[in-house]
């Protein structure tokens, strides 16, 4: 199932896809939710309410919004999570204060304020007058489902409701310079996200996933998600270890090489520059930069 | 005006705490609200309904929890921001990946999961299994009141509703070993705060306020908040130039020195432990390690 949220003459709410995407079908009469992180929240009562209804209307005009637009908190985030990456990330110098190529012993787990999710066909801030070193990261992110503390490997996709896309859109010297990446991670509208809420049943073998990016239509990114260091349940058993996670939280999990400081001259975005991230089966995000 | 999350029998609500912070008086039928993010969010309708509120009804046994019980979205945290901090710091050999008593040009700005707020005087959780070096770290705290974005130094100011405190409890080990300190400084009950939110009105000088802690009664940190490297507009300019800062945000300012890993060997904190961190004017924490 693929799940949105929409606003469509001047309300919100959240909608189910067609398969090909094209029609957006109006759930509000039938969860009386209009977002969907209340709708995941109450999803074992509501499950079979969205798969049974019948006559709903399709919306005219939708304009999808993030499909978890108002996050309950900030977004989990890893880095350096893909071989490839590991190695382009040490090599450009960006990896402070020390620079280093060795793949992390444990998941490197960091934020991206709520403030900086966006739409899936959303303009992205360029902020020039905060950062000269725009990058992109296109990224499979976890939806949890049912929340929880202390969860095993073996249980940890139980806890999954699906995933989505995120660009895990970066100003690489505002990164670097204030050391930890709270504040580069998190500029406004650097987390576009969409453009659905896929439910895990859908998803197939994850591995086989790919993750993909292009900028301007030049191919940039493109990996397997079987690439990942820690994979899906790993992460989830490491972040819950002792953090309580909650429906509706998102993980992004990672992005894998050909990012812009992966290249040497680095090729960092500018006004205008039009990023895709796509993910196989999860559609994809179209972002400009204005 | 001293400000309050209570709960009792059974409900939560905003109240307010005469002088001596020793009656709670139930707020509720003034404001219409139970969560203090939203009386803040409100505040230039609420603030003279509350101030001229007559009649109000004392809370019976009132359980005083976090004053921001339930934050929007994760706290912002800031790192190395007392010089004397700083060098124990580096001193310490946690300052992965690369030792550094440097003092840090920019601010060093990472977050605090929202599950990890606590009340003031609620246990903090050993989390045993995860971590074996438990430290703690009194700060003051700025609560956001208007919000906005590109706030200019001058006005950063005006943007704080006022200041709480809260205990940056740190599972050193964590923080050292993932990098990213998010995992580290994020653990369910580590972010322990309160006792009240006091109004800046109410707040002379900031920078003559003395942050200090005791653990076990024995004193070990003792600051005035003058020695922030970074100062609270600064922070405020540093945060809002590409983030919009919302009212009820968080931010807790940094620690001086004196934490466990201040010590050669460090002194952690274990089960039994009482933690107090006190801010003049602002009352303090005082809570057992579990």
């Amino acid at each position: 199932m693929k799940l949105v949220t929409f606003t469509a003459d001047g309300r919100e709410g959240v909608g189910r896809v067609d398969d090909d995407g094209s029609t957006v079908l109006d759930l509000t009469p039938v969860t009386g939710e209009r977002d969907l992180v209340a709708v995941i929240d109450q999803w074992d009562a509501l499950a079979s309410r969205i798969t049974s209804a019948t006559g709903l209307q399709a919306v005219d005009d939708p304009v999808l919004r993030a499909p978890i637009a108002h996050p309950r908190r900030d977004l989990f985030a890893v880095g350096k999570n893909y071989r490839e990456h590991v190695a382009e990330f040490g090599r450009s110098g960006y990896d402070t204060p020390q620079r280093s190529e060795d793949l992390p012993e444990k998941p490197i787990v960091f934020s991206k304020a709520t403030t900086a999710v966006t739409g899936p066909y959303d303009d992205v801030e360029a902020h020039a007058g905060i950062t000269g070193e725009l990058d992109y990261e296109a990224e499979l992110a976890v939806i949890v489902g049912r929340g929880g503390r202390g969860i095993a490997r073996e249980d940890a996709l139980d806890h999954v409701w699906g995933y989505t896309i995120v660009n895990d859109v970066t100003a690489r010297d505002v990164q670097r310079d204030h050391k930890q990446w709270l504040l580069g991670k998190s500029l406004d509208t650097h987390a576009p996200m969409g453009p659905w809420a896929v439910s895990a049943d859908e998803v197939g073998d994850l591995g086989a996933l790919e993750v993909s990016s292009t900028v301007n239509g030049e191919p940039r990114q493109k990996a397997p998600v079987a690439d990942l260091i820690f994979d899906v349940p790993e992460l989830i058993r490491v972040i819950s270890a002792g953090i309580t996670l909650l429906p509706g939280d998102v993980i992004a999990t990672g992005t894998p090489a050909g990012v812009g400081i992966g290249f040497d001259p680095p090729r960092f975005l500018t006004a205008g520059d039009v990023v895709e991230c796509a993910i196989t089966g999860l559609g994809s995000l179209r972002n400009t930069i204005r």
